[in-house]
């Protein structure tokens, strides 16, 4: 694992590049009102893979997250470009990221991350039939990648930096699925 | 499930009262410099609750939520207020939000959302040995319960109003707790 990046700057801002904020006003149908804020997201979903290998290994990938401050091994992910499936979209990150490609590509689930808060989605994407092709993202810097079995996902999860949930319920529903569905 | 409440205003809003966001200017270990932005948190993880009946159902409720337009079938989950322990918001959250209070509650698992974007965490909180007990929370109405079979989780996370990751995550984490550690 590299050294922890440097920070160079950190300021609070209001008019994030980022993050964009709705303000709604709400009547239930009892009668109350309320109101809330919650983020925008745009139109397309993010992808997240779960790449497994013939020998029943999931490929994960060792990022720098700033929001903990700490280097997080989750399953690669990323945004759907224009003009991208997520099929196409899973297949670029997952050359960009851990250095495969794949043959065999089925969406799983759409998941949300916070239905309270955020637009956000994230569709699940099984990789299989896997074979080595590198393709240069934005990333800026490699990432270490990391081959763990499948059959053990609560040792996985039990790792300290194993901590996203959307890492930790697409590897339970890919296993999952693979089960019903081979 | 009720009516979707009514849309009564809804704006753009640079100056959100809910979300902060800081913008950092990184070096990492290779030199190559980067700028990100990322959603601040408050010092407690919010807890997500899995209450498990003696009959090995899950409860679950139905909450609106704006981010997503519509009523999802989830978890119960809130902050933690000041001077609460986790355990201790899990217990008034589960009878707020579901009509139970709970006599063995364990932490399992913090979880995080987003690793790149949000500091946000959330402490799973499995929650057994229930007892009806009704505490009055700021919910807008009340929220339908639903028992479910903890067995078969796939089937669960494959309902249309089942989306949100931390809620699937901590369903499997919990299965295979009790299977462990019973």
């Amino acid at each position: 694992m590299p050294e922890l990046p440097k920070i160079l700057t950190r300021r609070a801002v209001d008019n994030s590049r980022l993050f964009k904020v709705d303000r709604v006003e709400l009547e239930f149908s009892n009668g109350e009102q309320r109101t809330y804020e919650y983020l925008k997201a745009g139109e397309h979903a993010a992808v997240i893979i779960v790449p497994v290998t013939g020998d029943h290994r999931v490929i994960m990938v060792e990022e720098y997250g700033i929001g903990v401050g700490r280097y997080e091994l989750g399953l690669p992910k990323g945004r759907v470009d224009p003009g991208e499936t997520h099929i196409e979209a899973a297949n670029r990150e997952l050359k960009e990221e851990a250095g495969f490609g794949a043959r065999k590509l089925d969406l799983l689930k759409c998941m949300t991350q916070s239905p309270n808060y955020m637009q956000h989605r994230t569709q699940i994407v099984l990789a299989r039939d896997l074979y080595p092709e590198k393709l240069e993202g934005d990333e800026p810097e490699e990432m270490a990648v990391h081959r763990l079995p499948l059959a053990d996902i609560a040792a996985i999860a039990a790792l300290d930096n194993v901590t996203e949930s959307r890492t930790i319920a697409a590897l339970y529903l890919a296993r999952d699925w693979i089960e019903h569905n081979g």
